[in-house]
């Protein structure tokens, strides 16, 4: 029943290759901020280039990343406070040939929002208003420095809820959302922002607004332009404005945090629990043992108290969502019990949220492992997509590996760890050292890399390429599509000033 | 709040224009059919060039669209059977400059499917197999010629659904589906094909396989090439083979058909029904009077009586499905009670479906109002995108404008009817005329879509562009975007073979 593979990619051969070497950039000078400040607020300019310098440590935040892994050496940050002065600012990028870094919250965690050299910082924190809200669609139209968290706010009294969620929302930005095509804890229940994302207005590299910032459900005139944006990590074009579908925001929800007795019992529960919750199990999230002993030790994990997670290989929080608050528990309480009476319980035991408080706290066990993980060391991040039922073989492979290179050791690495959004297949693999090490990282790549195409899965599930993996990018992606990026670049950004060295090998 | 549009687009002025002069074309020769016949099977090749050639009668459902409104003269249908068939017969018409029309279930209603003049018509009826279906995560890998039903009835035994249903399910083809970015029934429920489709196989214009087909829930691995073919209608390559994320089965299905007195009454009926239904809404459809009343003519319409219908101004059809039957109907109960108790009831009455059979007489009504208009006459059919509170306005007001043209009579335009997906905020605008002439397409054009531009709407909200609307695509696109379009097509498709005059104007 299958084509097969080989034969099919044959045919890829006759390709030509499109142009790949990068052209050389200039550094912003001083003739440049005269310029930007003819039509700039001062308050808008960060330089240490200025007549009145700022000093560097207010260009720090901005030239290194949430990890502290990445690190640039940008001069200037510009922070336009509308698409027009966006526009202006990159129509003279184009015109002197210097890179542009578009930058929102710098909460990626694959170094692409941070210069890799002295390119230009463009932040969109200024740009941060709602510019409509329609509460029968739940269409929201938003500037793209709008911070994820503050949206929620925004939506809290009108009823509704963004299609996302994630650990970083009080920083994160819907525009960097939407470059990163972020994934997070509700993508089981509200699908993916390739879906969600209505319209889209997008500074192009040569200054060009493209405005496509559609307020319909439905728009099938010609090719949908804005998808490529959605995920290009800021190479394309500079996100401005978002056109977003909320959802109603549930009546009633629920969490509950499972430990288990073995990972090979994952599987199982959540075919149960998409069965038996159906269309309002609204998130299923995965964290193994030493996950959760991290969050535990750096704060979190009030929630569950030691006889609760004795014993316990791994835990899965799930969450239901819905509109009616006795259905809602009744299938829950369902689940439960069938879970506890069968057998051989596939659970050892559960802790449910019965207040706010709870809900809050069984989240921010999960929530918090990110966190914990870059308090306890330094950590090397692989985000992948492979089978479920490999999860737990991928992290004890990569431990073991590890171990058998004498890194597993105190002053090497500390902990091997596996979590992430089980429901989507997505796994994230967090090694976590003592320092950033090339010794480590010649351990850990292409190994990681090599074990997930192996599985045929995705080298970066949610997070995307950034810095990190582009010379990845291949274990992912076959040549033909690697090729057709280029050229996709090519035609918007010929001369290769939208965040040089990112994304593309 | 707003960024002023007019200022933003100012900046759009510098675009240079791309190549847009089509080249000329070869028609398929004798020599041609000889190349084909080395590597295809004599049934894959219907021709009357053939040494044995076909009779036109047999190239007829190839050349006629399904309203037998657009007329091609294509002399040869190529059926392939593999991906690798494909490849290779694009890679004959790429040297020989010969134009390529992809044709899947021929459903189309804009024209796209068939060709202009006598493009060779590549039809994908042939490559029928599922590819490969895993129950856990309900992905499903299709070829693109599987027929959107078939594929309904494959999934059954395993609990899973398609995330898209339409009236014309039983001949359009997943191929087609995707190439139409078809939105459908449950769009409301399971969002966009740009959502749920994971991955596409593609033979590009050139003859190379481009292999995106993805059988991950998610992967940040560069730009998203695939979004490009989803809604391309086949101008940017053919579609070969889907991979698409399937939902599990609900367990309880509803539906009911509400007869409202007024047409004013559907919004605030709209926001009701999403509040007490949420979750479990998974449908809701608007037909008007005129709609009603064809479908009942032309044989629909056994599940209501008439003193149900009488008085009523237009009718919804509300579907739920969930995964409890006991709270399901104890929410749909809920919402009717609460209509019909109020002091001024939003509905006249309503009818409730009770058993399997009723559940399909009540969406047999909606269903088949398009195949009702196709026997009533020759329909003009505007798919648009409008604020749902504008839908009765446009049709009413295109009405009145075809009657002061002196139309609205027995030989020229019998009916003007709305009906469509209001929960996506898409109408249906059919006007019903004894004949297609010249008079009534000039009262109607650019009428429709200069109403349509006056909401800020879409003038095609779900069937695409085709060869019906290009002209027209610039009522809901802007310069740049139109511009940007024809880039991607020039890169692709420099030769312009594939689908020649279809989408770009
Ligand atoms: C604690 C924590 C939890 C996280 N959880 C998740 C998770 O669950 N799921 C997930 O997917 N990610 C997660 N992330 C990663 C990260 O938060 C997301 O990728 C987020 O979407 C990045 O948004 P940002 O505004 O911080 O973007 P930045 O980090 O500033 O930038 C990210 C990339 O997008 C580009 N960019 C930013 N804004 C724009 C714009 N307006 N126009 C064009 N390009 C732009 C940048 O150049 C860069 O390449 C997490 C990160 C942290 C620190
Ligand atoms: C009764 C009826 C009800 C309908 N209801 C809806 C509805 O609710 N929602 C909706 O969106 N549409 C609807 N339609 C329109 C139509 O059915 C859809 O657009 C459908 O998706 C077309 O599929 P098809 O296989 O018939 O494609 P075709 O009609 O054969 O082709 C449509 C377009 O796609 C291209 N194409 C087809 N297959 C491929 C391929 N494999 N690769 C590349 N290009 C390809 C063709 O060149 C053409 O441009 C309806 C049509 C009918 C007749």
């Amino acid at each position: 029943m299958f084509v097969p593979r080989r034969l099919v990619r044959a045919a890829t051969l006759s390709l030509r290759r499109a142009h790949t070497s990068a052209p050389a950039l200039n550094s912003v000078n001083a003739e440049d901020i005269a310029h930007f400040s003819k039509f700039l607020t001062p308050t808008s300019i960060i330089s240490t280039l200025s007549p009145q310098p700022s000093p560097s440590s207010e260009l720090a935040p901005f030239n290194n990343d949430w990890m502290n892994k990445y690190h640039g050496q940008s001069t200037t940050v510009i922070r336009p406070r509308s698409t027009q002065e966006v526009s202006e600012v990159v129509k003279r990028c184009n015109e002197r040939g210097i890179g542009i870094v578009p930058q929102g919250g710098n909460t990626g965690l694959v170094g692409g929002g941070v210069p890799i050299k002295d390119e230009l910082v463009l932040s969109l924190g200024n740009m941060n208003k709602v510019r409509s809200f329609d509460p029968v669609s739940g269409i929201l139209v938003a500037d793209a420095g709008c911070v994820l968290e503050s949206l929620s706010e925004y939506l809290a009294p009108h009823n509704h809820i963004m299609p996302l969620d994630l650990g970083a929302k009080g920083s994160c930005q819907i525009g960097g959302n939407v470059s990163t095509n972020a994934g997070g804890l509700r993508l089981l229940r509200y699908g993916s922002l390739h879906g969600s994302v209505l319209g889209l207005e997008v500074v192009l590299p040569d200054g060009t607004v493209l405005d496509q910032l559609s307020t319909l459900r439905k728009d099938n005139t010609g090719y949908d332009l804005k998808q490529l944006f959605i995920g290009a990590e800021g190479t394309l074009g500079i996100v401005t404005g978002v056109s977003i579908l909320t959802a109603p925001a549930p009546q009633s929800v629920n969490n509950v945090v499972l430990a288990l007795p073995k990972f090979d019992n994952v599987l199982p529960l959540f075919t149960k629990a998409k069965r038996q919750l159906s269309e309002i199990l609204s998130a299923f999230e995965f964290f193994d043992r030493t996950a959760y002993d991290l969050a535990v030790k750096h704060g979190q994990g009030r929630a569950l108290n030691e006889d609760e997670t004795e014993g316990a290989e791994c835990f899965v929080l799930l969450e239901t969502s819905g509109g009616n608050k006795d259905h809602d528990d009744e299938k829950l309480n369902g689940l439960l019990e069938n879970l506890m009476e069968s057998d051989e319980p596939l659970i050892n035991t559960g802790v449910i949220s019965q207040t706010p408080a709870q809900f809050s706290s069984l989240w921010a066990i999960r929530e918090g492992i990110t966190e914990a993980v870059s308090k306890e060391g330094k950590a090397y991040k692989y985000d992948i997509s492979i089978p479920l039922a490999e999860f737990k073989h991928v992290v004890d492979t990569t431990r073991e590996h590890l171990r058998s290179k004498g890194l597993m050791r105190d002053d090497a690495v500390k902990h091997v760890i596996g979590y992430g959004h089980v429901g989507d297949g997505n796994l994230h693999l967090n090694i976590v050292a003592t320092n950033y090490t090339p010794e480590i990282e010649a351990a850990l790549e292409p190994f990681v890399y090599e074990l997930v195409a192996k599985y045929k899965g995705s080298v970066s599930a949610e997070h995307g390429v950034g810095v990190m993996k582009t010379h990845a990018l291949h274990y992912s992606k076959s040549d033909t599509s690697i090729e057709w990026m280029k050229r996709i670049k090519q035609i918007f950004d010929p001369k290769g000033i939208m965040n040089p060295g990112k994304v593309l090998p």
